[in-house]
Order: C-alpha cells, then sequence, then structure tokens
C-alpha cells in the first residue's frame, strides 16, 4: 500500500471548506479509485478563530500561505484563497519551484501568470491542475486537455459567467431592465457588490484566455481577450431576439480565423435552437467544434461551494494516482505567443437596433451607406415604439421611429463605417445599438 | 525525444479508416502533445484489396487480428473490428497479456466481458481505453473516469442510441408512427436492417453497464440491465407527453435506490425543460447527478466515423503520454457484483393511457384500484380520439374513448397490480399503455 497523499490547503472560504469537507466524505472511495488515500495534513486561512463547521483535530495551521507550500510534509499544495497577486503567486510558484503539484481554482492567477507558472510545473516535475477555474465541475479543462487531444478544434465558446446569464434569463423571462434585475441578482448573492468583474465581461474574458490556451495551444493571456459586457442590453433588444428567431447570450468566443486565433468576450445573438441557447439562469454552457464533428457541448454548475470543490478534489485524485498531464496539454514553452484580435477585422452577421427620424427617408439613406460597402440585409423590421403601441397611443409621424436591422456575414470595420455614414448624415437619432450574431 | 507510439489497428471500416487518417493529419500536434509521436505500423482488416482512400505504404499488414495483437514492434493495439466474440475478443486478450495497451471503440465486447479485461490489463500494465463505446467523441467515460473522482454519482442517465433518438424526433415533430419514421431511418442509414439492436434498447443496455459500472463501481454486466425498446410508442403518447409538458425519449438510467442500482433502459417522460428533453435528432446526452451538485449534461455526436476516431485517437494520446487511469476508475477486483434490478419494485411516476369503455364508471372504477393500492393520481385528462375530433365527428357515447393518467411515485408493482385489476374489471378495452416518468 503506498502512502497517502499529503495535501494542504491554503484558504478555508466556501470552497476550501467544501473541499475539507469532500475528501472527508469520500476517503474509502478516493483510496479506492487512487490506490492510495488523500489526507489532509496542514491548512490556512486567514482567520483561525472562523466557525467553518469543520472538524480540523490533527490538521496543523501553517502560519501563512508561504510556510504551507514549502512545508516538507506537504506533496499537493491546494490554493483557494483567489486573487492574480500575493499571497496566492508567491505561495504558488514556491510549491512548484519545491516540485510539488499545485491544485488551484483561481482563474485570475491562470489567467495572468498561467504561462509562467506552467513552465515552472514542467521543470521540477509537479503538476498544475485548475479544473475548478473554469465552469466549476464542469469537466471543460480535462475535455480540451486529453480528451479532444487528437482533433483539431475549430472553436470554443460558450456561458462562462453565471450572474450574466441570470440577469439576461430574467431581463427575457420578466421584460425586465438590467439595473432591476443586477438588483436582484445582488440581493440573491448571484452578482457582488461591484459587479463590474461580473457584467462587463471579465470574469469570462478569464475563463475564456484558459480554455483558448488549451484549445489552440495559445499561450494564455486575458489581455489578447476582446471584452464587452451586458449593460447595454434592453429588453427592446431581449423582445427583438426573441421574434427574429434568436436568444442573447454573454459568450465567450474563441475561434480559429483566416487572421489568427480571435478571442473575444460580448453579448451575442444566438439561435434559439442552439445548445447554448437553452441555457437558463446562472447555469454555465461551452461548445466545442471539433474539426469534422458535430458540437460537443458540456454544461453545468459553474459555480458554488460544492460544484468547485468536486473539481478541486478531482484534480487532487488525478495527483494521488499520477495522472500527470502538462498543464495546457502541451509543453509550456511550445505555446505560440497570441495577439489581441483585430476586432475591425472580425467578421460575422450584426442586429443593428437605431431610431430613425423619419422611416421612408432613413430606410433609404441606410440602404445607400450598406450597400456602399458591400453589405447585404438579411432582414428590416420596423417596430412601433412599444409604450406607445401597447397602450394605443398614436405615434406621431414625426416621432422616431425604432427600426431593426439584420445584416449577413461582413466586416466588423464596414459595418461600424456605414453606422458612422449613417450618424453623419443625421437621418437617426442617438447612438445605433449594436449586437454580433455567432451561428451554430 | 522518446520513440514514437507504435500502433496496430485491427478493423479498417469507416471508424478505422478514420483513425488512421486522423493520426496522420494531427502526426505534429500529437507529437506536441504527447511528447512522443504516435505511428501506425501494421494493419489487418478483412480484405487488403478493399478502396480506402487511405496511404498505407510503409504499414505493414498483419496476417490476423491475433498475429498482430501478439506483434513485438506494437505497443498499442487499436481494437476496431466490433463484436462480443472472436476474433476481438481473443486478439484483445493476446494483446493485453503481452503487456500491450489497447484502445477499443467495441462496447458490445466491454459490457460483455469488461470485468476480465480490465483484470488483465491490471495485471500486465497496459491501458484499456475505450472512450469511443460510449457516446463517440462525448468525452463520457474520461469524465465519470477521473473528473468525478471526488464525488459520489447518485444517478447518470441518457440517450445512449441516436437511431432511436432521431425516430422519437421525427415522430414527434411530423406525427409519423413508429414503422414509417424506421423506414426512413434505414433509407438515410441511421438504421440497420434488422433494427432491433436499437430499436428494442441493446445498445443503450450495453452502453449504460458501461457508464453504471464507471460510476458506481459495479461490475459492468449488460445482463443486469432492465430493457424495453421504444416500438410500442404512438404518434398518440407523443402528443399526450406534449400537452402534459415532457417528452418522450429512449433512456438509459442508472440510478443509487435503497435496495441497490438500479439499470434500465425505457421509453421515458422526461420533463420538456429539462436537458435530455432538448437533444433532437441523431445526437446523443449523458446528465451526472453528482452528490450536492446542480445536473452536469454532456451532449454530442453519438456516432459517426470521425467522432469516433477522435474519441479513439484520444485514447491512443493517453497511452502515448502515459496517462494510465485504470480501465474503470478502480481496481477491477474491487467492482462491486451487480445483480439484476427488481424492476417491480421500482419507485416512480407513470403515464397510463388506456380505452375506457364508459367514461364516467371508468373513473371510478380506475380511482378506487388505485386507491387501493395507495396510489395517487397527479391529472387525469380524457382525450377525444383524435380522428374523430379533428374531423368534428361526434364520438358515440358507447365507443372506447381515451383517457391518460399521470400518477405520482408509487411502486412499479402497486402500479401494475391497479392495472391488472382495472383490466379484470373490463372497464377497459385492449391493454394500457404505461410509460415511465423520471424526473430531472
Amino acid at each position: 500500500m503506498v502512502a497517502p497523499l499529503t495535501v494542504g490547503i491554503a484558504g478555508l472560504g466556501t470552497v476550501g471548506a467544501e473541499t475539507v469537507r469532500l475528501i472527508e466524505a469520500n476517503a474509502s472511495q478516493l483510496a479506492v479509485r487512487c490506490g492510495r488515500g488523500v489526507r489532509v495534513v496542514a491548512v490556512t486561512a486567514r482567520s483561525k478563530a472562523k466557525k467553518r463547521g469543520l472538524d480540523l483535530r490533527g490538521v496543523r495551521w501553517a502560519k501563512d500561505p508561504l510556510a504551507l507550500a514549502t512545508d516538507p510534509e506537504i506533496e499537493c499544495f491546494v490554493e483557494l484563497m483567489g486573487g492574480d497577486g500575493e499571497p496566492a503567486r508567491a505561495a504558488i510558484e514556491a510549491a512548484l519551484g519545491a516540485g510539488k503539484s499545485v491544485v488551484t481554482a483561481n482563474k485570475a492567477l491562470i489567467a495572468k501568470h498561467g504561462l509562467r507558472l506552467a513552465k515552472l510545473a514542467e521543470r521540477h516535475g509537479g503538476a498544475l491542475n485548475f479544473e475548478a477555474a473554469v465552469g466549476a465541475a464542469i469537466p471543460i479543462v480535462k475535455t480540451l486537455r486529453e480528451g479532444l487531444a487528437g482533433t483539431a478544434v475549430d472553436r470554443v465558446y460558450g456561458i462562462l459567467n453565471g450572474t450574466c446569464n441570470y440577469i439576461l434569463t430574467r431581463m427575457e423571462q420578466e421584460g425586465l431592465s438590467f439595473a432591476e434585475c443586477l438588483k436582484d441578482a445582488q440581493r440573491l448573492g448571484y452578482a457582488e457588490a461591484n459587479p463590474s468583474f461580473d457584467v462587463d465581461g471579465h470574469d469570462t474574458a478569464q475563463k475564456l484566455s484558459i480554455l483558448a490556451s488549451l484549445a489552440f495551444g495559445t499561450e494564455v493571456a486575458q489581455r489578447a481577450v476582446y471584452v464587452e459586457g451586458i449593460s447595454s442590453i434592453t429588453p427592446q433588444d431581449l423582445r427583438a431576439a426573441e421574434e427574429l428567431g434568436y436568444r442573447i447570450k454573454l459568450l465567450g468566443v474563441a475561434v480559429r480565423t483566416k487572421t489568427g486565433i480571435e478571442q473575444r468576450v460580448h453579448p451575442t445573438m444566438v439561435p434559439r435552437a442552439s445548445s447554448v441557447a437553452q441555457v437558463m439562469g446562472v447555469t454555465n454552457a461551452v461548445t466545442i467544434d471539433g474539426a469534422g464533428i458535430a458540437p460537443i457541448t458540456l454544461v453545468g454548475p459553474g459555480a458554488g461551494g460544492a460544484a468547485t470543490a468536486s473539481a478541486v478534489v478531482a484534480d487532487i485524485a488525478d495527483v494521488a494516482r499520477g495522472l500527470r498531464a502538462l498543464p495546457f496539454g502541451r509543453p509550456a514553452d511550445r505555446l505560440k505567443p497570441t495577439k489581441k484580435a483585430p476586432m475591425e477585422r472580425h467578421e460575422g452577421g450584426y442586429y443593428i437596433r437605431l431610431m430613425a427620424r423619419d422611416l421612408a427617408g432613413t430606410a433609404a439613406t441606410i440602404a445607400t451607406r450598406l450597400a456602399e460597402r458591400g453589405i447585404s440585409l438579411e432582414s428590416i423590421v420596423q417596430r412601433h415604439p412599444d409604450r406607445a403601441s401597447d397602450h394605443g397611443i398614436s405615434t406621431r409621424p414625426s416621432s422616431p421611429v425604432p427600426v431593426i436591422l439584420i445584416t449577413y456575414a461582413t466586416s466588423e470595420d464596414a459595418m461600424r463605417g456605414a453606422l458612422q455614414a449613417v450618424q453623419r448624415d443625421k437621418v437617426i437619432s442617438g447612438r445605433p445599438q449594436v449586437i454580433r450574431i455567432e451561428k451554430n
């Protein structure tokens, strides 16, 4: 019988406490599966006094994360503190530098320093596992790292932030505004007091950068991701999407294009029949388009203590069993440099909602401006101002009328140029709303 | 640089040929990912002359599968011939006995001899990988074997046969009969000339027995699976399902119950909002309920040369990298004996469609018979005979009227007993249709 794997856990918040509990509750199953036990021998956290409902008798308290990371009794260092800086970074570097394996749920740190950490892990022979960093218990990291080793990935995209999907779902189902739904999400604990990290797309961008690296063999780099959040989405947009056979989701998309790997996060029109369109509330989903095969979609809880801890313990079990994959599925020094996708060269269809000052004249002007740039329209819909028609109030001919355009695939550059020309023509009032369309 | 992994492939049908092609097309990616190349050095197939569009120069032809399996130059034997008997079985045993690793897509063989083969692999140190045997490129084997190592699985269920799902989808969407849709499926190549293996549920049962073993640590045993096919499903059932908020799918379900692990394959009413209800056509899907976490669903192509070969190559890549998990995620001699679930003790809700000779009297009789056995009704719907109502023809009071019952959870025993009593009371004509309900 091999001696148990000795584990040290830094951070005993919701995920950390649940990890300790899960290892304890599944001790015998883990021992059978791994051929050796898994034992938490030391922990550290900001407060030793805090009540966590954990039985930590027989577990040592390390004085700080760095001391735990370099503790000679520890083989596997589990970092569950979060944050892309200290003390997480120094502790992980110290553990890897000492040849230990590291398991972390820290997406921010992997998105920022993943390349350096992977090189360190490879140099010293430890594992660096981070399944929990993206989509919690959804096994997307393992699937991209190992399950599709023999298939070229053309695109990976998905709903990676439960807060945004919760807000968009409620806006769609109840016709509420972004601000109202955000307030509810905060009340229910789905959104932070400062919601920017979630609703402005940065959380999604960090996760996407990790998936892109695994899928395409590029260096993980959050700065290479184009980011746009959901705060500009209105109930009108969601209603128009429904009428046109779409739903609006905040997607992270990494796709192989003629000009390189494009990584982008933005509100997206997806066909109602697509897998990701079915995903509601806080659930996450990732779709992988592999060369020559139908899409594979993984759906599940993208956050929460138990779901995240499940992935952390699976990563620890891989360490115990000696299943040692390279952190990004390829040697870190073979990952290719990543550059930010020039969005002006993005090619795709667009949803455009604008307020026409005068319907006949505006339609002619828009048609001309689009045609000048070779852009074709799939559809054009004039919508009555909602409140006015809802209440039977007749609209004065001179008040602006909402018009919705759906373009065929074109370059973003051409589309933006056409809209600027239309604005210069002064036939519309306000700024047009633009949402990219992603076909499945 | 480590020498390339030497591979021998037995069987050059659609999957075998696609595997050769994929290894060739992704040679450099595989070498980077695995730290060594993957090289097909020998093959064997029934006909050497058959045109396959493959460049097999430099690849030796072995005289038969057994010779290939024991070829000293081969490290990894890939079995893509199929069939639960010879020559596949003897060849795999020979390869494992010689300490080689084996990759196979053969669900029938794993369902029948998986336990013995796993023991053999463990004794001699080779891998036995069979991701392609269930759900083709959907990484369900890896997810259950490794990704959920630290989570107790309560239930795993899904749509594991594309032919049946194609037939049920068309029946639902077009109101066609089972026989009509089966004919179309055969014409399109989705169903065999002898369709029994698919439509009677045996294909699903083989796959389910493999998933159950991985999820629950039971010995793989197809004979432990209760099986019922889809040939009795009518357009009326599909219409009723829609009206009641369900869809009908052929599910394989393995679930932990008070009396043990229940494994069953049968047409099932699933809530329309569930993930599996969204899966249409030949697509497959598997949902895993892990203790304490929201369900995880994996969706994708469950068959086809390219999708199956993708999983085969991923399994080969794991061998090349030295990622060696136990075949069933636990030592084979620790797997627990499996016994057939006594379906009479199954607990769940039921959809029951019957033809009442006389509505008022029948309703009273049924209510009495169910109440005698403590069964409560969630709903009771009297439906006009469809054709009659469609054409405005009034139904004579004396002709039988379709009645649909939905019960709350009860034991199968009690439900069958109540229906037999109702039949003895002679208030219904013909045999009732019964479909189990699976809640998500």
